[in-house]
């Protein structure tokens, strides 16, 4: 059954300050919580609907966590979906653990990404291109608000990252970092990057004049029409996917 | 002065019914208003705030329509912006005439994408990549709802759209249409594309079979990693980026 206590907890990982008090947030949705399931994430209590123990019995049973069977009036009173007849997972935040760069191709690096939509839809292009990790500035939208796990679609589970000083990492790491300017080499004109950062900025101030000096080249998508900018989800998408294709090669 | 009619005819356009019964929109925001006011749109009612009558005075002044002074309050009344201490424009809509393909590269055609923001976003992508014309499913989300005009951050002035049947277009205009699938020739791998169309199906079904028939070539975008998907107006993005870097060429 669930309790009004649980219900009051739950709602209150909406917001911030309650999910860094308790370490703790939640993820909704028949694709995200199977996929919490199936990861490294460490989940605490899971509320679900008949159809969902139905379909994952294998899954359910083998969480080892409290199950509370409830129904969809209830998960959408509780989470954030207008819709959801499946579950909802409470799941233990990750240590903010600082990573040293390996021998991957591409870093993801976010100064001052605001928009929790944007932040989600750039984990998720990050995924599909095999972007593991990621660093976010310090004011960067909140990797754990629900509409951040609700725009990655899953991929929040795939991807490692921390919250830190983007100027401090890049000077540590003495890797190329390529930044998206509105000025800079046409990423069509790029003919043979290296191994680094990407480094995308903020909605509308873009990369911050601190962050700016550690940048080695200066990117940029040409246009072609009248547009003055793109939003920085489609930017991030333009620059991961020429990357990988030029790096591929 | 606003008088309770014409506030109840403004809250009347967030409706699609009265859009096209009346056969007028509304464009809100500076930079929105700015651009709808110097496009060839004709604009029919012009709510504005001191701040921006003293801004763009001329333009003002030089649009010979009816003018009202008002306050960021009343434009939040009547818009759908949380804020706005700009303006606002009741401007009517344009005849949904057919066009012919003339010697552009591409044109971008939609089968049914049903979200608005989604939409507003590909009509932005497509103005920056310089792709002017655009064909809609009649079942696509309404081109002059509020929240595609928003999204669309202006772009929605500078380009041209039908909303007709996607199989009756292809069949009258002979190019090559470009479909996006999940599995298709890698946009990567792509050497010589010819102008054509350029192909982007629903959020959750993609592409129809009906309109699958007219489909040349299937293309799509490489994956690295591990999301399933991308959403459509990322991967309309990252699709118009590499055709336009091939025929560029």
């Amino acid at each position: 059954m669930l309790s009004k206590n649980t219900v009051k907890f739950i709602k209150s990982l909406h917001q911030k300050k309650y999910r860094v008090e308790s370490g703790k947030f939640f993820v909704e949705g028949e694709k995200s919580v199977v996929e919490v399931l199936q990861s490294d994430f460490k989940v605490d209590l899971l509320l679900v609907t008949q159809e969902f123990t139905s379909k994952y019995a294998q899954l359910v049973d083998g969480a080892g966590v409290e199950v509370l069977q409830v129904t969809p009036n209830q998960l959408e009173q509780v989470g954030q979906y207008q819709s959801n007849d499946a579950a909802l997972a409470v799941v233990h935040m990750k240590p903010n653990q600082a990573f040293v760069p390996g021998k991957e191709e591409l870093i993801l690096a976010l100064d001052e990404v605001r928009d929790p939509g944007n932040l989600g839809t750039i984990i998720r292009i990050a995924d599909w291109y095999g972007i593991q990790k990621l660093i976010f500035s310090p004011h960067t939208a909140d990797f754990y608000n629900p509409k951040v796990i609700q725009a990655s679609m899953g991929s929040f589970t795939r991807v490692q990252f921390y919250y830190g000083e983007l100027a401090e990492a890049f000077q540590n790491w003495k890797m190329p970092v390529y930044g998206a300017f509105l000025e800079g080499t046409s990423i069509h004109q790029l003919t043979d990057p290296k191994p680094g950062v990407l480094l995308l900025g903020n909605e509308s101030q873009g990369i911050s004049k601190e962050v700016e000096k550690w940048v080695t080249n200066k990117v940029t998508i040409p246009s072609f029409g009248g547009a003055e900018s793109l939003n920085v989800a489609i930017a991030t998408a333009i620059f991961c996917d020429n990357f990988k294709r030029l790096l591929s090669k």
